[in-house]
């Protein structure tokens, strides 16, 4: 039985095109919604008509911004000497949960995936090359993920700026703090053994 | 870090506020809802706003419904002396979906639970009462959850109604067809056992 409502089946199409939900779990989310008062729903509608009007990215580093320049881009307390390569916002937001980071961000907006036909053009790469070129940049610290591609993306952009003098970093892998020696997998405890770094440096956190 | 846009942080709030969705989980939604166009993403708030001014109740048995009277409750195929008193909407759209059901339905909006502050004049039970007194109904078959709640609102209805000429018969509660005897839990089980029907009844189906 479909509901004989055309905005009701609208708003369960809606939700459901969302990852991760499915035509069930939305319309259990639409009728939980129909429990909200009128006002409280149209609400809930009308911030994402604002999202589409506000939402910009940064013209440098990509990232999302209500303006031009996002606000770490425009905050003159940060190393902008220093660059950190994320796919997404998301890893932005993760990295700067740490509190240990206080440099510069640059948002690919994704990785080179010949598989899905993502190349260096479909994503922030040149951009990148360009901030390098014009941008006083010592150092761009590179924070994709471990999968082929991330590796891809990387070595990328290794040979595209290996010629210009800027010391390309990649952050650490190794085990969690916290994480048992015997459930972690081997590639990630053999390069903990190979990256191992002198115990004085951990002294000093 | 939060992202410094308003708009932004909203749109996660109000994901974050539907039921299963976590603050991280709202994060990523929102991150796919801005790689839409505009125009998507503005269609997307509309489909709430609609919902908000289009959905209404059914007068009559409280289903949801475009007009002041349901789908359902204005088919005169169906058979109008029998309501099947149903939890929500969901479960409408359950009974509906196997076909063997021909007759009205009553959605209570709720189940009696004092533990979370619901009592009977918190959800339609009364007006179910009314419909019995003055509709020509003949039977009432309760098909709320198994749980103490829904005995709880089943006895209440029940007790309500003893007096009137209606039949109130409950839904079967058994082992699901496919399931296997030895997984089936006892009170399940037992409970099949007690109500089991004669052979010749399956086979009419």
């Amino acid at each position: 039985m479909q509901i004989s409502s055309s905005s009701f089946n609208q708003a369960v199409e809606q939700l459901s095109s969302l990852p991760g939900i499915g035509k069930k779990t939305a319309l259990r989310l639409v009728l939980k919604l129909l429990n909200r008062s009128k006002e409280d729903l149209r609400y809930f509608g009308n911030v994402f008509i604002e999202l589409s009007e506000d939402i910009n990215y940064c013209n440098t580093c990509f990232n999302i911004s209500e303006n031009h320049t996002c606000s770490i881009c425009s905050n003159l307390n940060r190393n902008n000497q220093v660059i950190c390569v994320v796919e997404n916002v998301l890893d932005v937001i993760a990295i700067e949960n740490t509190n240990q980071y206080k440099g510069k961000y640059h948002v690919l907006g994704g990785i080179i995936s010949p598989m899905e036909g993502i190349g260096p053009n479909d994503i922030k790469v040149n951009e990148l090359i360009q901030r390098v070129q014009t941008e006083n940049i010592n150092e761009l610290i590179m924070a994709l993920s471990t999968t082929m591609e991330g590796d891809a993306t990387n070595f990328y952009i290794y040979k595209k700026l290996k010629e210009f003098d800027v010391k390309i970093t990649t952050i650490a892998r190794g085990i969690g703090i916290g994480d048992e020696l015997e459930y972690t997998d081997e590639l990630t405890l053999g390069r903990s053994i190979l990256n191992r770094i002198p115990f004085e440096n951990t002294l000093s956190i």
